[in-house]
């Protein structure tokens, strides 16, 4: 089999008061660690500079002027494909007139992704109020990052949040929601539509032929055949049926606290789980560094860290990478298993 | 300091006809590991011998006729304090006419751990449903201990279930109901009183003189100040607030979903989770094996395995021993932790 490289990720500017810069240096030399995927910074080069003088950081920022030229690079300093910020950043000031280029930093990022020539987006965090202020009209960057992946005359994706981390998967089918509204907003069609999704994008993005999923129940032991709540039985168990018709290895509804440990975590790919809390303590408490967030249900591959601007740690040094180098690792893994699968739809070549 | 030996564990039969018997077998052939604390059987010695010939297991049974003689034995055999059954006992086949048997069984291992010949009370599953065809009242195994530990004239004690392994204690505040119905459960005064026993227990049965609580909040991020649910604000953290003037180091409500990795352990010895999955999860995720029930409020130590009878297991040799050996190490730890209290509290030796 010949050589396939992977195209180098792109990773965007988020607010350049946060600490997103910091982050983008920190990896960079770090990069042997592992070692990471190659990436390059959609980002101002010149904000990069002053902030690795500041930060004391032995970081060489290269300009590129396409992604082509990010791996040759790489090994020697950090490629940057320019996007200019009209006045200089403050590392915890954040500054509504930057907001263009924040949006130009993501928009360069997805395009580049879906014509092929990156691998992967990475987000570093923005802060939503600061970019609304500047003009911002979207909900959030997710819904952002929708809008830009629409076809043509056609609505917005639905982009469905996972958590990953080396040890699990879970994908929560509802999210930022109080918990007495779980119930009433958990339908068949919405686990279905979150199941569909999540099955489809561990096929095309993270190179699993046959992915398995596993259904949590929404209520204790899965509501214990009714005894404790009808929803698993009513709304749920249907959900997982249709799954199932439509191809798909659901199991479920499954008791969620047996769900988790080593031995169950190795019968599925990804666990679907009905709240915030069902999904997220899991994963946090397996690996509370080591969580990703990605964004599935996209025509391209986004992960992004499980952290926000964190403005008081900006230009300290103080910033934990950990997230972000996961969330780097996990977009290398799976614009890896993308390429291979494609290449391997090549009649001929498989 | 002297030697104060702490008081033999009492063993309950269970139901003879599940996987109790194996269980307390399996457990004395690995008294060594660990090594185990003393026990002794409160059950059947006949039932116990042709029980181990059955599952070849090399376990010689003596009888004893009290507690004070069980530590000579248990280095060369299982010692059990003779509790007859009125019929052989076979294992699958639950007999409702052994259920005073096993109802003695209960109350004789109360009765020694309350006069102090007993360190704690280790059960053995029962089936509420065979001993209520039997003639039992209660609704389960822990209304009957409470019953058991009640004052001469005063209501029976609340019993509050904890479940603990090496790494964490967790309490569900609401426990077997559906999750739809979880916040009309929770009141505040309902969070203070776990909240209390559970402090007291961790006292007074687990050697900690300055016990610290982390309450979990029950909506995603604690409810965020309101933005996702407001029992966060206006039941939780009355909570709270009341626990800490009584006292007792309490802290929350606190985002479910960073509580539970290690570093998040370190700062209480208990967690208080406002529903049943919150508390399972992690649990379960993080030692599925080693979880074991802890019934507090009760003026005894009470802990069990955390399963039931599996008759299809029961007589086989393929029961599982972890979580009965989990709950021996923790009942064993708990009796040493309040002898050492007990003989610390006469003035003149601590």
């Amino acid at each position: 089999m010949a050589d396939h490289p992977t195209p180098p990720l792109a990773v965007t500017m988020g607010d350049p008061a946060g600490i997103g810069g910091d982050l983008t240096l920190m990896a960079w030399l770090r990069r042997e660690d592992g070692p990471l995927p190659v990436f390059m910074a959609v980002d101002d080069p010149d904000r990069l500079r002053t902030l690795a003088r500041r930060l004391t950081l032995p970081v060489p920022v290269v300009e590129i002027s396409t992604p082509e030229q990010a791996a040759a690079q790489f090994p020697t300093a950090l490629p940057v494909l320019p996007v200019r910020l009209p006045s200089p950043a403050s590392p915890g000031q954040p500054d509504p007139g930057h907001t263009e280029a924040v949006l130009t930093s993501i928009r360069t990022a997805v395009t580049l992704c879906r014509s092929g020539a990156a691998g992967a987006v990475v987000t570093q965090p923005i802060n939503k109020k600061v970019l609304q202020d500047g003009g911002f009209t979207f909900p959030g960057h997710t819904e952002f990052l929708a809008h830009l992946a629409a076809e043509d005359g056609k609505p917005d994706p639905l982009p469905v949040m996972m958590l990953a981390c080396p040890a699990l998967r879970v994908v929560p089918v509802t999210i930022h929601q109080s918990l007495r509204s779980v119930p009433e907003s958990l339908t068949t069609d919405l686990i279905v539509e979150r199941g569909r999704i999540t099955a489809d994008a561990l096929r095309t993005q993270f190179g699993l032929p046959a992915p398995r999923l596993a259904i949590a129940g929404l209520n204790p032991h899965a509501g214990e055949n009714g005894a404790m709540g009808t929803e698993d039985l009513a709304v749920v168990a249907p959900a997982v049926d249709r799954l199932r018709t439509m191809g798909i290895a659901a199991t479920g509804p499954l008791p969620a606290d047996t769900l988790f440990h080593a031995e169950a975590r190795a019968t599925y790919d990804a666990a679907l789980c009905m709240y915030h809390d069902q999904a997220l303590i899991p994963i946090k408490t397996l690996d509370f560094h080591g969580g990703v967030n990605v964004t599935l249900g996209l025509p391209f591959i986004r992960t992004s860290p499980d952290h926000g601007t964190a403005y008081a740690l900006a230009g300290t040094g103080s910033a934990n990478p950990s997230s972000f180098l996961a969330a780097l690792r996990m977009a290398g893994l799976m614009a890896g298993a993308r390429e291979r699968a494609r290449v391997f739809a090549v009649p001929g070549i498989g």
